[in-house]
C-alpha cells in the first residue's frame, strides 16, 4: 500500500471514453490497497477554446479575470472523472485548486504555488476515497482564482505529491517514458528505466518535451520520486526520474550516456571584430535581452589582434528580430560585421556518468567527423556536451551518436 | 445615486457580441454614479452542453460532482462580462459563489440560499468597480460547490439584492415586462407598469414564465423591489414587482384584473362514482402522489346518493400515467369509472383587484357563455379564478376575456 499522486493531461482526458479509461487505471491502484491522489488538465482543446472566446471579447484580456475562464476547464475534468469513478463503484471527491486551497503568489497566468492546504485530501483518503484535484490552478491570499501557466498540471501534481509526503508521482502522459533519443529520428531508441533530475533537465530543455521542466526542478527540490508512464498502455513501469544517489550508483555501471537530445528551431548569430575589452559581452547580449529574445548558447573565443568573435543560438522565430537588434547596436558596439545562419541544428550528449568517465567530448567528435560532419559551435556543461552543426546532418548525427554510444535497443528486449 | 442589483440570463449573454451590450448597459448605469452589482447566467446552450457531457460519462451523474461540473458555465461568463467592461474602461471584479460566499444547504442541484456575505461585495462598490457575480450557484459550509437548479440565477440576483439592501433588483429577460397576457395570441396585450408579488406569483405558475417563482417569493419575503425589463431594448421601464401598499393603494384605481393566463399543458381526470365517504381524495390522490405526479386543479363536488365525482389535472405529459394509476387503484376506491380528457387548456383572470370587486367571477362566467364557451371545472383563489376549457377555445377565451376586463392597449400608448 502506497499514497500516489497521479497526473493525467489534456490528452489523456480528451473525450468521455478516455476519461472512464483513466478511471478503471486509478480504480485498479485503489483496489490494491493504494490512496490516489489525481491530478487532471482540462480536456484537450478546452484551453484553447476558453482563450479564443476571452480574446473576442478582449484582445488582450484582464490577466485575472482571464484565469477565472480558463480555470473552469480543469474544474469541468475533475467532476467528471468523479462521476466517472463513482460509475464504476470508487467512492471519488473532487478539489478545485482554491477548494483544496493550493495558495499561489498573485501573478495571474504564471502564479508559483507558495503552499498547501493538504488536510482535507488526508482526510479522504484515510475515509477510503480517491481524491481528484484540478491542475494548474490555485488562489491567492485574497482568494482570487490564478493559473500557473501552460503545462502547470505537472508542477500541481508534483506539488500535491511534495505536500502529501506521496511515495511517487506519476506523470501519464501520450509516451510510455524517457527515450535515448527521438524514437522518430532513430527507431532503435530505447526507454530509460531511470534518468536524474539534472539529466532529465537537460532533455526536457534541448527538446525532449515530456515533462514540464518546472515541475521537474520542483521534484528534484523537494526529492519527490517522478515517474512517466504512458496512459494509453496498460503495461510498463516508465521512467522513474530521481535524486536517489542509490539510484546513481546502480546507473554508474550503465553507459557514460543517458541519451541524445536535438533541437531543429535554432539560429545562429556571430558578431564579427568586436574589441575585446571587458563588457563587450553585456554589449551585446544587453540589447537582446531588452527586446526579450531568449538565448541559448553562447560562446566568445580568445581575441586575437584585439577583436573578437562572439556567437549565440536563439530559437529560429526570433532570428530576424535578434539581426535587426544587432545591426542597430552594431556600431555602437564597435563590431565589423553581423553574419548569421538560420539552417542550423543542436545536437547534445546528455548523461550524469561523463562525469566519471572522461573523453566523452573527444569521442564525440570524432564519430562526428568520421561522418564528415562539421561542428561550427560547441558548449559543455557537466553532464551535457552540445554541438550545432547545419541542419542537414541533424538525422545523421542523431544516429550516429546514438550508435556510437551504445544506446539502441538490446535486440529481444522491449 | 442608487445601488441596483441587475441580473442577465442566458439569452442575454448568449455570444461575445451579447455581452459586450450588457457591458454598455452596465456602464451606462455605473456613469451616471450607481453601484451596480451584476449576475448572471451560463451563455445560453452551456449548461445543457455540460450535463449531456456528464451523462456520457454517468447517466445518472453524482450530484455534488454535476454542481462542480455545470457551476463552470456562469464561471466563464463572470469572466468574460469582466473583460468587456475593462475594454470599455470600467473597472469591475468578478465572484464565484464560492468567493462571495453565497451560502447554501446541501441539497446539490436544488440549494436553498442560507446567507450571503456581502462585505467584499460592498468594498469593492465604494471603490468604484463593478461587481459581476456568478448566478445559480454556491457553496455549502463544506465548502463544496452547490447549484440553485434551473433559474436559480434570479434568485441569486434577489438575494444579493436583499443582503446589500438593494435600491432595486433588475431582471434583464427576452421579453420586455410582464403582459397583461400573451403577446402572441392577443396581439394588444399591454405591458403592465406594475404587478404585486401575489399576482406575479399567479400569473408565473400559470404559464406567464418570466420570472423563476422562488425568486418572486424570496423577493416578496426580503421586500426586494423587482423590475423586470428587457435586455435587448435600450429603453423602456420595464414591469415594478413589488409589495409596497402605496403601490397597491395607487392600483386601486386601475382595472380590477391584471392578467390573463393561460396554460395549454394541461389534462383532465375524473373519478366517477366514488364512494362519498371521510379520506376518499386521499385514496385517489395518495397513488398519484406516490408516481410523483405534479397535480394542478382539484375539484370535488358534493356528493348525491352517497357517490360522489372527483376530477383534477395533471399536466398533459403526464395524463396516461396518472390515468393507469387511476386504473390500478380504482377497484380499491370504489369507483365506478375513470374518464380522462387531454384536449383541455386553463385560462385564469387574475389580480388583486378582485378582492375589493365582488362579481367578477360572474363577469367571466358570462363573457364565456357569451361566446359559447362550456366551462368544464372552475376554481377560485383570493385573486385568481381559473376556467378549465376546450382546448379549442383557448385562443376565443384569452382575446374575449381580455377585452372585457379592459386590458388592451390604449390606442396610441406604447
Amino acid at each position: 500500500m502506497a499514497l500516489i499522486v497521479q497526473k493525467y493531461g489534456g490528452t489523456s482526458v480528451g473525450s468521455p471514453e478516455r476519461i472512464k479509461n483513466v478511471a478503471r487505471r486509478v480504480a485498479a491502484f485503489h483496489a490494491r490497497g493504494d490512496q490516489v491522489v489525481v491530478v487532471v488538465s482540462a480536456m484537450s482543446g478546452e484551453t484553447n477554446r476558453l482563450i479564443a472566446l476571452a480574446k473576442e471579447i478582449q484582445p488582450q484580456p484582464e490577466p485575472r479575470e482571464l484565469d477565472v475562464v480558463i480555470s473552469t476547464g480543469e474544474q469541468v475534468t475533475i467532476g467528471l472523472l468523479c462521476m466517472a469513478l463513482a460509475e464504476i463503484g470508487v467512492a471519488a471527491k473532487s478539489y478545485t485548486g482554491g477548494q483544496t486551497r493550493i495558495l499561489t503568489d498573485s501573478a495571474f497566468g504564471k502564479a508559483r504555488i507558495l503552499d498547501i492546504e493538504g488536510d482535507a485530501i488526508r482526510r479522504d483518503l484515510e475515509a477510503g476515497k480517491v481524491v481528484v484535484v484540478a491542475g494548474f490552478q490555485g488562489v491567492d491570499s485574497e482568494g482570487s482564482i490564478t493559473t500557473l501557466g501552460r503545462g502547470g498540471s505537472d508542477t500541481t501534481g508534483v506539488a500535491i505529491a511534495a505536500a502529501l509526503k506521496a511515495d511517487e508521482c506519476q506523470i501519464y502522459t501520450d509516451v510510455d517514458g524517457v527515450y535515448t533519443t527521438d524514437p522518430r529520428l532513430v527507431p532503435s531508441a530505447r526507454k530509460l528505466d531511470a534518468i536524474t533530475f539534472e539529466e532529465m533537465l537537460e532533455m526536457a530543455s534541448l527538446g525532449s518535451k515530456v515533462l514540464q521542466i518546472r515541475s521537474v526542478e520542483f521534484a528534484g527540490k523537494y526529492k519527490v520520486k517522478l515517474r512517466v508512464l504512458s496512459s494509453f498502455e496498460e503495461q510498463g513501469e516508465g521512467t522513474l526520474i530521481t535524486v536517489d544517489t542509490v539510484e546513481e550508483k546502480k546507473r554508474m555501471e550503465d553507459p557514460v550516456i543517458s541519451g541524445i537530445a536535438y533541437n531543429r528551431d535554432e539560429a545562429k548569430l556571430t558578431v564579427l571584430g568586436a574589441p575585446d575589452r571587458p563588457g563587450i559581452a553585456y554589449q551585446i547580449l544587453g540589447p537582446i535581452a531588452d527586446a526579450n529574445i531568449d538565448v541559448d548558447m553562447i560562446i566568445q573565443n580568445v581575441g586575437r589582434d584585439g577583436a573578437t568573435d562572439f556567437s549565440f543560438t536563439v530559437n529560429r522565430a526570433e532570428f530576424e528580430k535578434a539581426r535587426s537588434v544587432l545591426e542597430s547596436a552594431r556600431a555602437h558596439i564597435g563590431a565589423r560585421e553581423i553574419i548569421g545562419d538560420t539552417e542550423v541544428c543542436k545536437v547534445s550528449a546528455v548523461g550524469v556518468g561523463m562525469r566519471s568517465h572522461p573523453g566523452v567530448a573527444s569521442q564525440m567528435f570524432r564519430v562526428l567527423a568520421e561522418e564528415g560532419i562539421n561542428i561550427q559551435m560547441i558548449s559543455t556543461s557537466e553532464i551535457k556536451i552540445s554541438v550545432v552543426l547545419d541542419e542537414k546532418y541533424l538525422e545523421l548525427a542523431v544516429r550516429v551518436l546514438h550508435r556510437a554510444f551504445g544506446l539502441e535497443k538490446v535486440s529481444g528486449a522491449a
